[in-house]
């Protein structure tokens, strides 16, 4: 239920759009969740730190990292509620100072614990990923709130991480259908897409 | 009591190091706070968040903004704490979709909130109070952790934002020798490049 009433949140501050959309990945969608506006509903921003925090229960990690920005928003979150250690990984390298791209304090061999807001493909976060590893980190997993059902799990998983999502697609659809937020026609288009 | 605590605790994770630096204001300086790794201690990244709330008592805002990337972590943890719209400026425009390096809803006209973590001269916040006013918002109150008492309130305040700092770089200096942390030396040596 909790996740019932974050989705249509979500709809109904804008967050969750019908369209025609180009991803990041290049893939053609009829639904685009844009996490990065969470950050100014404050419900929907601590709903969306508890649902990933409750996903992480049971996993082995001594840090967690945001992917930039939004999960950093949301790691930060939920570092601060439960007194976690974070790594953060900028967009960039810094053009002064000890230059870092990955800040906190961290030993090789650590485990990390990788927050995100949605997966597609699984490819974007492996900008990630590799500044991790890099540093000797391991990664073995990946919280995100959507996944897209667009091979991103298949694709995580054959690089070694386990990906762990609150909801999907085609959840997010049924919930906004059920609710009268969506046309049958929308929510057809908008999952003709999703396996392409 | 809480401040002297949170510095210490800095100091003795090595978050506050003294020898011969070149700050981004290209100032020398023999004492340099690096504030960027409070996220990997949560004790301290949660003092840091709660006295930053605390010094916000009684300032208007709409919403907070937290100066890349540091300050970013402290807005969103308090954002979380206490249930405040957030705004995130990044460092850089992104490459695809929507484009802003802007996030979050706001309305021209909204106040915003600056947490900044250093101020040494203020010109660094320049970047976020640029790309803020640029969309209209206003900026009254800029709060930060430490002033480093080299002009940046004076040139701030000569700006029209009001800078309200938790602690400044002469206290953090007695607290760390009054409790034999440092040297009369390096605390003269410290002091001595604040006014240059």
């Amino acid at each position: 239920m909790k996740i019932e009433k974050l989705i249509l949140d979500m709809y109904d501050v804008g967050m969750i759009k019908f369209g025609e959309f180009t991803l990041k990945s290049g893939k053609q969608s009829y639904v685009y969740a844009d996490i990065r506006t969470a950050i100014s509903y404050p419900e929907i921003f601590v709903n969306l730190c508890d649902l990933i925090y409750s996903k992480m229960s049971g996993l082995n990690y001594d840090s967690i990292c945001g992917v930039p920005y939004s999960a950093l928003t949301f790691a930060s979150g939920i570092a601060y509620a439960h007194k976690i250690p974070m790594l953060l990984k900028r967009k960039e390298a810094k053009g002064y100072g000890t230059k870092k791209i990955l800040e906190g304090n961290y030993q090789s061999g650590d485990t990390c614990l990788i927050i995100e807001d949605v997966v597609t493909t699984g490819m974007s976060i492996g900008e990630t990923t590799e500044v991790l590893e890099a540093e000797g980190i391991q990664i073995k997993d990946i919280v995100c709130f959507i996944n897209r059902n667009q091979g991103g799990k298949e694709t995580l998983e054959a690089q070694g991480y386990k990906l762990h999502s609150i909801t999907d697609l085609y959840l997010v659809l049924d919930i906004l259908y059920r609710h009268g937020k969506i046309t049958a026609d929308d929510k057809a288009k908008a999952e003709a897409l999703i396996g392409v």
